[in-house]
């Protein structure tokens, strides 16, 4: 071969002059899609290769928070232990809305329907839940519990059409970061099984004949291009493109107002750029999470967030990802939480974000922020007035948040794109059937050839609705459905 | 062959046993940019074929306004005309913006810098233009006038950062749909021309060999297959994908609350489809023009908008099909245009619209709307109080259009997607070069495959940013660049 492999280009079967290895299943990516359909394609019969660029099993999910997005079935053990009773309905509508206008029912209600199985599944592969309930509005547990609220499930317009329950599930750990445990007790479970992994081992191109079927793909191992055959097929689980400059200037070049990726650094979207060089569909390539978090503190969810005009803007009892999409629509991308003194806390991730100013009054605060006199007045007098009586007629944001801002000194903090840094990852990837087969612009299925986590577009696929949790359920969910049906191929 | 053809899976070369036509340069579709492309190869000397689903020329051009968006260069005849100078840089700057967070700034510069020759090269095919201008807000001229304002130019915060110029240019003819004339002229020019044209001929299919590589394509003509062999190359010039409604839901579901499609029928997405069977990448895909327009009479934009809040959104001199995307972003996308009786006039395209609330007070109209009691008479009484004094500290609308909504009775417009059945093209498509060639995620040109129009992603690909004009303008101007690259080959 003249031509460098390219990810855009197949090598075609016919191309091919030996294989070097040779599997039934090959897997790419060791983080947790990939970790997870190793397991069921293992566990189902067939011989199962994993190539991971990096020099260690882990990926993207390694660096999270371990949050898994779980419910339905009348409850998971740690929700009915708290006494919340979520029944699958409820979490079908969830899923619904926060997958926006392209809500992909079929995988919602595959994955409602089993995610309790699911729960008792990642228990069985050996991930310890605690069970206990922890109540307030967290980024992430910092205790060992494991049931916390981490979407806008009790919050307008979701808990009047969804009965609101909290989903977000971590393995019992102490402290932040708890994908660390969960990649290191799949990596042990997809080791003891006997499935073969190799590291620093870069995917290089898909094999396909002249029809797209796929019958392996290009690995470099040790510096050298190896044929790799994959008999029952390729599953691409290599993750989104965050990290990827180029794909992120062409598809999400809205994400970049907020720079920081949330990624372990190999979301480099070569996964569905070999999906799409053999016909594969891409879907919502636009859509991105995003974040500048303001809570916790819980305290700061009492404070309201104004634009430059002075109006509000949003609920602020949303999940922060949401509250951070709203606030990239706003002119200018300029707004700020307001508080008052018996509210203020520094925020835990931020802790020296921007006091933009500090007043006696409000009218102080909005002349320091240069709004058009009266007009944050109004609104603060307004909510006020409202949150006395423990309404928000105009967004909806629940009593338990509704507090007057009436104790000087008041402050204004800046969480507009200048002043915050924010962080985001990617949502977009290849459309997918729920079983992981890769599908062209007909709808039609390529032989061959699987997608799961970020490399397809599945239950997290708008940034509005993203809630923490459903990208590393998704990812673990749907990974082993492609597992189960590359192994049956 | 057993399998039906698909757009999504190239003819494979070795399976091509005849040619049953051959050309250098096949294009398909005969709108706009499969007109202008088409001339340009013939005139570099190619031989050309074009392949027209419909039963005659024309496309969705032929049912538009015939606005073509032209400027820079120091001003286009009908802007000297009327003494605006437009300068170059003045109109990068304006599509840049226009373009949003993706806009493709060699696109944008190779088109401004020669917007004024295009002008003069559509001119030459026999394209009349009076060069009068005609001042106000149009949807089209009625009368047989050139250059209107047909976008944000002289809008904020467009107008802070570009030069504002008018440069909707359509040809003379009096009454609206001058597309119809354009689409005539450029036939007419193409028959003469010699230009061969095969009309109610569905393209089927790309033929490729298996390195994706184009050598013609697979049309249905009479009911049967015909192996169509193009030496030089295949230009895609068949449109959007407005009138596909898988691919609607699938890629810009959003664009559904706007279902009526701005189409003549056939943006079927199936060009799109076969560029990506041959590895093309698609861009923006979740992109497209939507609006439920409020002018003209031009005294509507002296109204403003409120949501269901009470609040007002955008400043309502902007492009009506801008002012629209603000809308479907407002809750439960209910919206309505304040109007006191100095202003209100029934809309010219929507006479019917509904007339939400009437009162004598602003107090009755909020109370009839059921916005928040005092939301709706601050905003309006802001409003006002500014207007008198000639400003807008809140949206910026231009000094122009601020007038005060003090004669009674006032009414509300009911804008909101449930009240008015707006209408939608979308925005996305393959990825370009500014040539014409069809690019790979990787950014490598597909050989022999070329696209124009709505098939591409072109100057047009951000709702927000949408001016009329620009879609005829880039399928005009960048058919011919496919044309003269293809010709090239």
């Amino acid at each position: 071969m003249s031509k460098p492999y390219s990810p855009s280009r197949p090598l075609r079967l016919s191309d091919v002059e030996r294989w070097d290895i040779e599997t039934d299943v090959a897997v790419i990516g060791f983080g947790i899609s990939g970790a997870c359909a190793a397991i069921e394609a293992k566990n189902a019969g067939a011989q199962v290769t994993i190539f991971e660029v990096a020099a260690a099993s882990g990926g993207s999910a390694a660096l999270s928070g371990g949050d898994i997005y779980l419910g339905g079935n009348g409850g998971t053990p740690a929700q009915k232990a708290a006494g919340f009773e979520d029944q699958t309905e409820d979490f079908v509508k969830y899923l619904m809305m926060a997958g926006g206008p392209g809500a992909d029912e079929a995988r919602v209600r595959l994955y409602a329907e089993n995610a309790v199985a699911h729960y008792h599944w990642l228990v069985e592969q050996g991930l310890p839940f605690k069970n206990s309930y922890l109540p307030g509005k967290w980024l992430e547990p910092t205790t060992d519990d494991t049931l916390i609220w981490s979407g806008s499930e009790a919050a307008w317009p979701f808990a009047q059409q969804a009965k609101p329950a909290p989903r977000g599930h971590t393995p019992q750990m102490k402290g932040w970061g708890a994908g660390k445990l969960i990649m290191e007790t799949l990596t042990a479970k997809a080791h003891s099984l006997g499935i073969e992994s190799h590291f620093s081992s870069r995917a290089l191109a898909l094999i396909a004949d002249q029809d797209n079927r796929v019958h392996g793909l290009v690995v470099r191992i040790d510096g050298e291009p190896r044929m790799v055959r994959a008999r029952k097929g390729v599953i691409l689980c290599s993750g989104g493109f965050i990290c990827n400059e180029e794909m992120v200037k062409r598809y999400v070049p809205a994400s970049r107002v907020c720079p920081n990726p949330t990624s372990g650094g190999n979301d480099d979207g070569s996964g569905i750029r070999m999906g799409m060089s053999v016909g594969g569909d891409v879907l919502n390539m636009d859509q991105f999470f995003a974040t500048r978090p303001f809570y916790p503190p819980e305290s700061l969810v009492k404070g309201i967030f104004v634009n430059e005009l002075g109006q509000r803007f949003i609920n602020e009892d949303a999940y922060h990802g949401r509250v951070t999409h709203y606030m990239l629509r706003q002119p200018n991308d300029r707004c700020w939480l307001l508080v008052d003194s018996t509210m203020f806390e520094r925020p835990v991730t931020y802790p020296d974000i921007t006091v933009a100013a500090v007043g006696e009054t409000w009218e102080e605060v909005e002349q320091e922020l240069g709004i058009p006199a009266g007009e944050l007045v109004h609104t603060v007098e307004r909510f006020n007035r409202h949150a006395e009586q423990g309404e928000d007629p105009l967004w909806h944001k629940d009593a338990e948040y509704l507090q007057p801002l009436i104790e000087a000194p008041f402050a204004a903090l800046a969480y507009g794109g200048k002043d915050y840094i924010g962080t985001s990852f990617t949502l977009g990837g290849l459309s997918t059937l729920p079983n992981g087969q890769v599908l062209t612009p007909e709808g039609e299925a390529i032989p061959g050839l699987y997608a799961a986590g970020r490399c397809a577009c599945g239950i997290p696929r708008w940034g509005e609705g993203y809630s923490s949790g459903m990208s590393l359920g998704d990812s673990s969910f749907f990974g082993r459905q492609a597992g189960r049906q590359a192994a049956g191929a």
